[in-house]
């Protein structure tokens, strides 16, 4: 998607150890006229998959899966890191290793959220290791939902999550793939 | 704003202690074409307030703010609870009470989106002692900005978060004004 491939490259900051900075525009300050473009652009690709319902994890993640699930008129479901005293005592849980964060991180939906039967379409804002999309296939999974189609706005092709959920065969999107960026320099795969 | 209200009236729950769950459409599964809406109308309520950017607290924040910041055509900034490694060694932080955590939490803002001279609107989920809001709020001011408006999706009058702001002498509007909700009974004030 090449609004979002000139956005990174113009504001983009490669802080050394694989960690792509993008918080002027996704991550800490969000801008929501692209945000909207890519839920959209997300919309169109995965309008054949019969998704019930969007899911992500808190908190990058809210944003585009929030616009997707507005073009696709779906609820949309986070994972919550921490449990909220909202939250009843049974719910789906698993641990997953934070890259960025350096140590594991919890994911819990509450099973009056994610029911069996369901469609789900995973929505994230960064395909890198594919370790925190791994955890909300195993939410979705325990809470017998179906994983229909997993989409991230950027993908770090070289962090190898790609392969880590090919055995799912299903569609994966990414709307910026990025094959290297070595010296702030980014390279995108064209799709 | 009536859809709102009748969509606390049906499906909201008063789980003892002030504490009101909306987890079904606001805190942890969303309804984006409701957020929408609500977006639309605080975009409405403050079109006239010459905002520069939105600003709310992860996590319950992000989905109003988003939307409002889309219909406002702004940037949108939510504080981090987390400082995470992407950020740079010097931010704005401050600490809050946590009605819901029943500790006290971080606020966190990087100054590389937060300057002096930006005009704020202040966007989130709940207004209830306010807390959150004025941390919001002295971050901002710390940074030398100007809090030009503050909008909640629901507001729990009884609690006080309006008084505690009322200093600031700015519009603060409220989506539904929740005046008592004994017994699963939701009194809502006619605005």
């Amino acid at each position: 998607m090449q609004v979002l491939e000139e956005r990174i490259a113009r504001e983009g900051k490669n802080l050394g150890g694989g960690i792509l900075k993008v918080d002027g525009f996704i991550n800490h300050q969000v801008d929501p006229v692209l945000m909207d473009e890519c839920g959209r652009e997300f919309a169109r690709r995965f309008r054949d998959i019969g998704a019930t319902k969007v899911l992500t994890a808190e908190i990058s993640g809210i944003a585009p899966a929030l616009t997707t699930a507005l073009h696709m008129k779906l609820p949309v479901v986070y994972a919550r890191k921490h449990k909220p005293i909202t939250m009843p005592d049974q719910v789906f849980l698993t641990l997953t290793p934070s890259h960025t964060k350096g140590r594991t991180v919890e994911l819990i939906i509450s099973p009056e959220y994610l029911a069996g039967g369901e469609r789900v379409l995973i929505i994230d804002d960064f395909l890198a290791s594919g370790a925190t999309i791994l955890g909300l296939v195993r939410l979705a999974q325990t809470a017998g939902a179906r994983i229909v189609g997993i989409g991230a706005l950027i993908e770090k092709t070289f962090e190898g999550g790609r392969q880590a959920l090919s055995h799912l065969n299903i569609p994966i999107e990414s709307l910026a793939m990025i094959s290297s960026m070595e010296n702030e320099h980014f390279i995108f795969v064209q799709q």
